[in-house]
C-alpha cells in the first residue's frame, strides 16, 4: 500500500480503512470522529465564513508544503475579518498513483498546522480520480470562526487619513515557489512566509481596538489586493516605495527573473489599515510578534486618485500600481 | 473569451472581471458581493457542518450536472443532521482550455440549485489549473446549517426495534452516470436523482419529532451506509428484499451490467431509522412530498448480528450484505 489507489475514495470497505488509518491519525478529534455526514459544533452571533481550495505547484518547498498551506491560507482569511479561527473543513481530492508516503507528510503537516493556528479539522472528504485527471494532490478547507469585534474590519472601510502598514516582507512565498519549480538557487535561501496570523491579529485587536481593513495579500500580491481596497472604499491609497519591506533576498531574486515583489503573493503576512493616530501602537504590536518583526507603516490612504493606488519612489516621482495583469504564476497557492 | 484562461485564477484583474461577470451574475447575494477574504453571518447555537468535493464525469449527465449536484450533495449532508442548510461555500478548480458555455451552465445550475433549496453562496474560490493537471471542473462545497432538533439525528443512535425507512427508489444516480460515461441506453430512461432533501427532513421532523438517523446513501449505496450505521450504533439491521425500492428501468440496467443497485450511490435519497410506533407515520409524511414518494419502510434493527447488515429474501433465507469492496464506480460524485 506505497500508492493511492481509486479504491481508496469509493466509500466503501477499503477508503474506510484509508480514512481511519491516515486521516485520524493526523487531524483526529471528539467531532471528527463521530462520521456522522456533518459535523454538529456550537457558535453564537457573528461567524466569519472562508473557502479556499490549494493546487500549489510544487506540493513541497522551502518553507511549506500544500497541506500546512491550506491550514494557513483559510485560517488567515478567517482571521482577516477580526474572527478567532475555529473549525477547519478539508476536502481532498488525490490522483491515483500518488505515493503515500507524499500524502502522509501532507496531512501530518496539516495537522501539525491546524494544531498551532488552534483550529479544530470537524468535517472531511476524500475523492480519488483516475491517474491524470488531476496533478497529484488538491487541497480545500474552509474556515469557520468567531468575529471578535463590531464592526468587523472590511475592505469597505479604509477612511482618509488611515495609515497603512504591512506585517513584513512582500513577495516571499510567491518567490519561494517560482524558483523552486524552476529549479532556481539564490545565494541566500528564499522560503515562503507560510503562517497562520489568527494569534497576531487577536493581539492587535485587543491593543489597538478598533481596525479598518485587515487583509492578506496573497494571490495577486500586496499592489493587487492594495487595489482592491481602494475600489471597495472609494478612496486612494498612497505608499512609499522605499518604506516597504523586502527581503534582499527575495529583491535580488526578482531583479533576476524580472519580477516585481509589490506583485508576488505572501501567505503569512497582513495589511493593515487604521486611523494614523493608532499607527505607532499597532506596529508595536507587531513587532513584539515573531510574526510582524518585519512590520512597517508602508502609506497612507488619500481622497486623491479614488480607486487607485500610487507610488511614491525615492526621487519624489508617483506611479500608479495596477492589478496583477495576466497570469505569471499559476498554481502559486 | 471562450475558452477558460490560466488569467482567469491568477487573483488580478483578468479573473476579477471574470469572478464579476459569471459567478455573481448567477450565485450573487449581498453577503458574496462584499468580496470581504471571508464572509460574516449570523448564527447561533447549534451548527451543522460539511464539505464535500465534486469531480463527477461526465459534467453533464440525465437529470442533473455537476453544478446542481454540487449544491445537493452538501445541503443534504447538512440536512441529515436535522439541520436547515443555510449558507454554502464554493471553491472551483477549473482546467485551462475549459469551454466557457460549459462553465456557464453549471454555474447557472449551481444558482438554480440553490435558491430551490433555499441557501446562499457567501463566499467563493477560483482557481484555474494549467492544460492536463485538472479534468475540467471539480467544484468543492461547505455547507452551514441551523440544527433544528436536539438530539441531533446520528448515525450513533439506531436502536432495536426502530424501523428502517428509505425516502424512494435506489441506485438511480449511480447507474445514470455509469450508463452516460459508457454511452448505453435503455428502454427507459435512467435518470439521477439528484435533489435537495432539506425540505423534506424539515417536514418529518415538523411531524414525527425525534428521528434517530437520517443519512442519504451516497458513494457505497444503501449497503454501505447501513453498515456504517449498524458499526456506529453496535446493532444488525434486517432488510426485507422484496421491500427496498428500485426503478424498474435501474433494476434492469444493472441486471445488464451485472451491479447491485444496494451499492450504488443515490443523490436525492434518505435512509430514515426511528421508532417502530412513529414508522407509518413517517412513511405518509415522506410520501405526500414528491421527493419521498417512492418512500418505504425496509426493514428493521435487531440485536443479532451486531455491525452487520442482513437481507431477507422472498423465499425466506437470509444473507450478509457487505461495505461496497473496491471501486466499480470512480468519478460517481
Amino acid at each position: 500500500m506505497d500508492k493511492v489507489l481509486l479504491d481508496y475514495g469509493s466509500g466503501g470497505r477499503a477508503s474506510h480503512r484509508f480514512v481511519n488509518d491516515l486521516f485520524f491519525r493526523h487531524l483526529g478529534n471528539d467531532i471528527l470522529a463521530r462520521m456522522d455526514d456533518a459535523a454538529v459544533v456550537s457558535l453564537r452571533g457573528a461567524v466569519a465564513v472562508s473557502t479556499d481550495s490549494f493546487v500549489v505547484d510544487p506540493i513541497f518547498f522551502p518553507g511549506g508544503d500544500i497541506g500546512s498551506l491550506a491550514v494557513h491560507g483559510t485560517v488567515n482569511d478567517v482571521a482577516m475579518m477580526g474572527a478567532r479561527p475555529l473549525f477547519l473543513t478539508c476536502g481532498f481530492i488525490l490522483e491515483e498513483g500518488l505515493p503515500m508516503d507524499d500524502l502522509e507528510r501532507v496531512v501530518a503537516s496539516m495537522g501539525e498546522a491546524a494544531r498551532r493556528a488552534g483550529v479544530r479539522v470537524v468535517a472531511g472528504d476524500t475523492k480519488v480520480v483516475p491517474r491524470g485527471a488531476a496533478d497529484k494532490i488538491f487541497i480545500n478547507t474552509t474556515g469557520v470562526g468567531q468575529v471578535l469585534v463590531d464592526p468587523a474590519p472590511s475592505g469597505h472601510r479604509a477612511e482618509v487619513g488611515d495609515a497603512v502598514l504591512v506585517s513584513g516582507t512582500m513577495g516571499d512565498h510567491g518567490l519561494a515557489i517560482l524558483s523552486t519549480r524552476q529549479g532556481l538557487s539564490f545565494d541566500s535561501p528564499v522560503r515562503s512566509d507560510s503562517a497562520a496570523l489568527g494569534g497576531l491579529v487577536e493581539k492587535l485587536l485587543a491593543a489597538v481596538g478598533d481596525v479598518h481593513v485587515l487583509r492578506d495579500p496573497t494571490r495577486g500580491g500586496l499592489a493587487t489586493t492594495l487595489n482592491e481596497i481602494a475600489g471597495q472604499s472609494g478612496v486612494g491609497i498612497e505608499l512609499t516605495e522605499q518604506a516597504i519591506p523586502v527581503d534582499p533576498a527575495v529583491a535580488g531574486g526578482c531583479a533576476v527573473l524580472g519580477l516585481d515583489p509589490l506583485y508576488l503573493a505572501n501567505e503569512g503576512k497582513c495589511i493593515c489599515i487604521l486611523p494614523e493616530a493608532k499607527a505607532q501602537a499597532a506596529l508595536a504590536v507587531l513587532r513584539a510578534d515573531p510574526l510582524g518583526a518585519g512590520a512597517a507603516v508602508i502609506g497612507r490612504v488619500v481622497a486623491q486618485h479614488q480607486g487607485k493606488v500610487a507610488l511614491v519612489t525615492p526621487l519624489g516621482g508617483k506611479r500608479l500600481l495596477g492589478m496583477l495583469e495576466g497570469e505569471q504564476l499559476p498554481r502559486i497557492c
